[in-house]
């Protein structure tokens, strides 16, 4: 594999342009706006979503000056949902920093959020695209379900690999499929484009949902900037958990289940749980899982001619797999 | 003033077809979204913001069959905002039943809030018009910064009466008066009508939080479905507080400022604060100030010939002022 690292220095004009749109398009009239969404928005997060829809409008050819303004609705969504998620998994750090609503309160993280919403959906507005806009309600609304979704089965031990892979995609991989999608849609090219477009990022966002899911069980806490296990802690039953416990004899799946269930496990017991992902296989099954979402993501790129752009965007897909964005 | 108790049996068939619109768009998939957002969507609430979609569309004109459905875009919006509200403000009742967030967790109120509005822009979308859909975008930004302006100026002794208006603007006239516009939009008549429509709206929304907020000064807790002295335990100062603390000379207004401020006030405390409200003013001032909008709401309509439709709109008016709706 290539230098995967190298990403950044390749496409540091656009991050730059993403970084003044995402300033410039804040618009927050109240300090408190200012700082609770800048905790967020300025805080060491990768412009993922943005930049794929820089890089998705370049692939189709676009040459004009909107892209960035308008990658940026991605990134503020991604803030919204963000600043929503946190209060609901009562989480207390994100990417190494304590999350908005511990410093500023949960109303205040709901209502920024709520402000980060409309301010993207005004700028799906000034794109004009009856299609973009479509696009940005449909997400919307799926992801709002993907979180409820997910909230349902908390601790539900039975859920099936079909609902994890629905609970991902509406959670997840929608927002970074439309941030491609709409790169096409800026560029004004045919369906085939879009939907190529729409199949990378929807690919890549559920490997990306995999690996960061692989994180809680792989890394060690600080690479995490969150705690390690924290995703059990809270209920989220993930793919590793979920295959594992399907392919366990009954009574292996029964001492499972009591890790699992004791919210309060101790760190004997979540070492037990990992050996028996192991053994059983789960951690291998995700990852063999996320890697074949990886490589239907670039096979989607396959209808364009190659270009830098391309290039860029195939190595940002293994990247996803490495590590969360 | 005429008999406005029968405002309902006026627009029976109108109100009918929005409770079904209501149900139909709805669309919830999950059990906990049903019940969720029905408790907030199908507990009493009198239908004003769909109920105008639906008069001004037939005001200008309009015949057709997508009223009904169009108009739940203001009754969702609503939900979602009271939902998220609710949690900011901490309350425990809404008319006269438990808050949904004391039933279900703040964590699904945020996100079934969340998901009524992604439902409402959805259905925006739906109606392909760009001016409807910019509206939509516009005021989901608005009531959420007049929200946080709120919060910001929480227990603030010094918030002027320009700030209020604009707070109430925001929070909910905007609402009011984008319900009435896009009548006129589904209509598809001039700027003219559009205006005239958005001014009936914004003037009577205004005149609907003055008169909410004076129901917590006069009303009794039966009435009001919720305590009586809540907006000033939250800490929101409104007009009759705003204006009797300008009124008074410096000591009252010293006495004034330690009712307020003392969250755990005393019934007797509070009935001091009244008698000082009522002495200097802040009652009749708010009185006098809500009348003067709600008469401006119905001069705005003159631009339209007379008509039952054009009667009703009035009697909304008038009945807007007299209670809570």
């Amino acid at each position: 594999m290539r230098d995967i690292k190298g990403i950044p220095a390749k496409v540091k004009n656009d991050l730059e342009g993403i970084e003044t749109a995402l300033r410039e398009n804040l618009n927050p009239h109240l300090d408190l706006i200012r700082e609770t969404a800048g905790h967020i928005l300025f805080s060491g997060g990768k412009r993922l979503r943005p930049l794929l829809t820089v890089l998705s409008a370049r692939l189709c050819g676009y040459t004009g000056n909107d892209d960035k303004n308008f990658s940026v609705i991605f990134e503020y969504l991604h803030a919204a949902s963000l600043l929503h998620d946190d209060i609901v998994d009562g989480a207390a750090f994100r990417r190494g920093k304590p999350v908005a609503h511990s410093i500023w309160g949960s109303t205040t993280a709901v209502l920024v959020g709520d402000f980060l919403l409309a301010r993207s959906l005004s700028l799906a507005v000034k794109t004009q695209s009856m299609k973009v806009i479509a696009v940005i309600a449909e997400i919307t609304e799926q992801m709002s379900r993907g979180e409820l979704h997910q909230l349902v089965k908390k601790g539900d031990a039975d859920l099936s690999e079909a609902e994890y892979m629905e609970i991902i995609r509406c959670k997840t991989a929608v927002l970074i499929s439309a941030a491609c999608r709409v790169g096409a849609l800026i560029a004004g090219v045919g369906e085939q484009e879009e939907l190529a477009l729409s199949e990378y990022g929807l690919n890549m966002g559920i490997a990306f949902q995999m690996a960061d899911d692989l994180l809680d069980y792989t890394a060690d806490s600080k690479t995490l900037g969150k705690e390690v296990g924290a995703d059990l802690k809270e209920g989220k039953l993930t793919l590793p958990v979920i295959y594992s416990l399907k392919a366990a004899d009954p009574e292996t799946r029964v001492r499972m289940e009591d890790i699992i269930k004791n919210k309060n496990f101790s760190v004997q017991s979540f070492e037990t749980l990992l050996n028996m992902l192991k053994s059983h296989g789960g951690i291998e099954y995700t990852e063999q899982k996320a890697a074949a979402h990886i490589s239907s993501a670039k096979t989607a790129l396959s209808i364009f001619n190659n270009s830098k752009t391309k290039e860029i965007m195939g190595h940002i897909a293994d990247y996803a797999l490495k590590r969360k964005m």
